[in-house]
């Protein structure tokens, strides 16, 4: 039995490594295989995003050596800016840190949490620190070797020193964890295989336990750099609201509004304030109090404020913060893993979930070399292996109603088929910290289904036209066997010269096959489109 | 295009708070009918668990009350040991802080996640902030307004008062948020009723919008407390044996691992200390070194003392800081909740995953007024409304072969079968932070999987024997019908007196239906049997 002061003293705070040390299956560290995997996907992530952001095209190196049973050394090398001296302890020996969570653009990482986690399962299962060997292109290389102390969620440096010499930048780290290395559909071989697919303007080089692969860039330029954008009010929630209304440097609501939001023009500002009841009389009218300082706002006006954006007709988000691939790399891509017989791709146009733009692209490949049905799941251009079953990519295509495009719902899982779905926003719905999974909103669920069906009903036009030419191939050849011996019952009967008949015979059956080609599988277009 | 350095100096830290706030779809806030219920349960699983350990039979409020439109109060009150005053602000104004964490022993919350969540959810929605009044039984009653300052994570108390009166223990936690009051599978409603099953010491008083319902206690007093015990070295990992030797104030290794960790002898630990080459020479012998200080085991030393402990047998750790149900009392309540015809219940031994020790119970109801199959999850006396799916109990449900035990398994959805489990754990290993589902490891799914298959003998045999007595009963039914017109025919021919001989007949039937009943039952017993 306890009272409530023994109770008291047993309470105190828990670091957020502590959390995750404890927790770790939550951020993907279940099992041995699928560490390793983690680890590299942790380090090549966030290689990928410094040189975007630097405007560099990645080269990107991952070696992956055994050390004894079940221990690995695991090391991820970029050509990217590099990391200045002072943040290399923070990044590597703290959760909970980053550059990409407080801003709203789209990265491949976005937690703060990934890398950092990777030195954190090191140093639990083999003791050993993390090396980082570093240089911003000043001549200076710094290393640093670090452990995180759990109890306090902060680095420990265990070593580190600074060497001058010929100038280069880019960093890389090094991990030596418990690990198992496989090569199976959930491998790390896997991910860097999909990671050069989904990013092809990279050149990656995988020393694995079985060889050297090298991956060559496909594409000799980086996609347009996405732009940081300011959160729209659509998604805004009161808590931060408050918060921002607390800390604004302007002066006005009107100017906060118009300022610190995305794309809110006056009109739409001076409407919410109304609405909102950020009101004040004048000459017996009520107009919107665009003078009001934001720190003067209330908790309730606050809300109403909330409220009344519900009701308002805003611009959507801009959408230069995402980067697409597109569907000419999805296609070239799809084409040069797979070696299909048909493909076809589609990018919708952007849309937005609790405020966040996003946008979704699908591919599909069928038959030719492809010999079963497989789905490949993309968010922010990094390949998702893991929780396939919770993923809203695999509801969205299990909801589709695959009949009405000449493929077999039942018999899905048997096709050639491989589909592609990318998904990018500026702030992905991981259904947990490991990223493996997209949460199923409605609207992201919707999207998806559009895509797939878009890309169906073209597969569906080239599956009725094959089949269709099959039919025809088989007509034809029917009337070609058959046309010398027609030839010579028509030469007989007209007494024309059999060669003239057949020649003739021979040119209506090519403009026959021609007509019912083209005519009936345009037919067909129309039957199976929505 | 950035460099390293503006790179750097977008870098910052990230409050736990802020992690929490963009990603509470992860705490379970996913949408507003289910934040209702997570507000409800942390609420009421912080009361129990407070109530429990202060040796307190529980009697707990909750009091839902619609404010406005999608906007509710949420009142949880307990008569608990009380919050000690310093307490109140840290434990509800501040994520990752509580008593659970860090200790090994069985209870409702281990995270000191829950009811700060609720709080910032409520304050994210609603801008309000949260009241809490407290009173440890000293007369004096402590009421405190506060809200999460979310960047820092830490509370801000908006007021704080207290008031001189009569003396009265407990704690009464209002919050005010957004969201849907709904009664359906997965609603408050459900919560409160399976609540009440798997804590029938508890009295429960549900002031609903549709009106107040009260559980009262079906059992009057409370199970055995739960004893805290110390980590078993089985589960230990590297990491945190590591900060334990550099924070132990035992002074020599022998020392340390027989009083730091549970059931671990002298023997054992000299067999760890020598396999794990912390030796020394003695007569030209190696032998343990058992007074090597803790402090100066270097990380290599750590990482051998790890291995070692896979090759050596250790006792297993104790088990009585679990409390499972019983059977009993799983037996009663299935029958009290759902009437049915036939009902078994099973608490397996105890067993071990990642060092820390769990029971599973399973309970069958089938027949009588179950109208449908369900499965009903239950961790450390909690129920699991969300994440079916992902849950090792629907997983070892949907493994075991239903038809070896008269169970047709395609059509286990349409049988009137209830089954309960209930698995207890000094760290339930959840699939995410919001607690809905159990992780799938092995050893669980095993375990769950047998204490199935034990009910489902059960089942089987009841089933096997009902269709036999309906079998007999016809056939004996037959007999009785012809008993008065073959005694007729037979005291004609034997001169005997035909009452006698009708009574006889009746006799051996009654026999006869007797001894096939208990025959035959028990054949099918060994033939259903594993």
């Amino acid at each position: 039995m306890s009272t409530a002061e023994e109770m008291g003293r047993q309470q105190r705070a828990i670091s957020v490594s502590e959390f995750f040390e404890k927790n770790r299956h939550l951020l993907g560290y279940d099992n041995k295989a699928k560490a390793m995997l983690m680890i590299v996907k942790e380090g090549v992530d966030n290689s990928l995003d410094a040189c975007e952001e630097a405007g560099i095209l990645p080269e990107i190196y991952v070696g992956i050596k055994e050390m004894g049973p079940e221990k690995y050394q695991i090391t991820v090398r970029d050509n990217g800016p590099g990391i200045v001296k002072e943040q290399i302890p923070k990044i590597f020996g703290r959760l909970l840190y980053g550059s990409k969570f407080h801003r709203l653009r789209q990265s491949r990482g976005q937690q703060g949490l990934g890398v950092s986690c990777a030195v954190l399962y090191s140093q639990l299962t083999t003791g050993t620190p993390t090396t980082i060997v570093s240089s911003t292109g000043d001549g200076k290389t710094h290393r640093y070797s670090l452990k995180i102390d759990v109890a306090k969620n902060r680095p420990i440096v265990m070593e580190t020193n600074v060497e001058e010499g010929e100038p280069w930048h880019g960093v890389e780290s090094r991990f030596v964890a418990e690990c198992v290395y496989r090569e199976n559909k959930q491998s790390v071989m896997e991910y860097i295989k999909q990671t050069a697919v989904s990013n092809p303007f990279a050149d990656i080089v995988f020393d694995s336990p079985s060889g050297r692969i090298e991956f060559k860039r496909g594409v000799g330029r980086l996609p347009a750099q996405p732009r940081e954008i300011m959160p729209h009010l659509y998604g805004v929630e009161l808590g931060l609201l408050t918060r921002m209304m607390a800390s604004t440097e302007a002066r006005t609501m009107l100017s906060f509004l118009t300022t610190e939001f995305s794309r809110l023009g006056k009109q739409s500002a001076n409407e919410i304030l109304l609405k909102g009841g950020i009101t004040r009389e004048e000459a017996g009218k009520t107009v919107p109090h665009t003078k009001m300082k934001p720190r003067r706002v209330t908790d309730e006006q606050a809300r109403r404020i909330i409220e009344a954006v519900k009701q308002v007709k805003l611009v959507r988000p801009p959408t230069d913060c995402l980067s697409p691939l597109g569907t000419q790399l999805i296609e070239s891509g799809l084409v040069k893993e797979l070696n299909p017989e048909f493909v076809a791709a589609v990018t919708r146009s952007p849309e937005v979930y609790r405020g966040w733009p996003f946008r979704v692209e699908v591919g599909i490949a069928f038959g030719g070399s492809i010999q079963s049905f497989n789905v490949m799941r993309f968010a922010n251009r990094v390949p998702l292996l893991y929780q396939q079953g919770t993923c809203a990519v695999t509801r969205s295509v299990q909801e589709t109603d695959w009949k009405r495009y000449n493929i077999q719902a039942g018999k899905l899982a048997e096709e050639p088929l491989v589909i592609f779905v990318h998904f990018c926003s500026v702030w992905v719905p991981f259904t947990s910290e490991s990223k493996e999974a997209i949460s199923g909103y409605d609207i992201i669920i919707k999207e998806i289904k559009l895509a797939l069906q878009e890309c169906a009903r073209k597969l569906s036009i080239w599956l009725s036209g094959k089949r269709k030419s099959a039919m025809i191939s088989k007509r034809k050849s029917t009337f070609e066997r058959y046309a010398g011996e027609t030839a010579n019952a028509l030469s007989i009967i007209t007494g024309a010269a059999k060669e003239d008949v057949e020649r003739k015979i021979i040119e209506v059956i090519k403009d026959k096959w021609g007509e019912i080609n083209g005519g009936e599988v345009e037919g067909e277009d129309q039957e199976t489109g929505e």
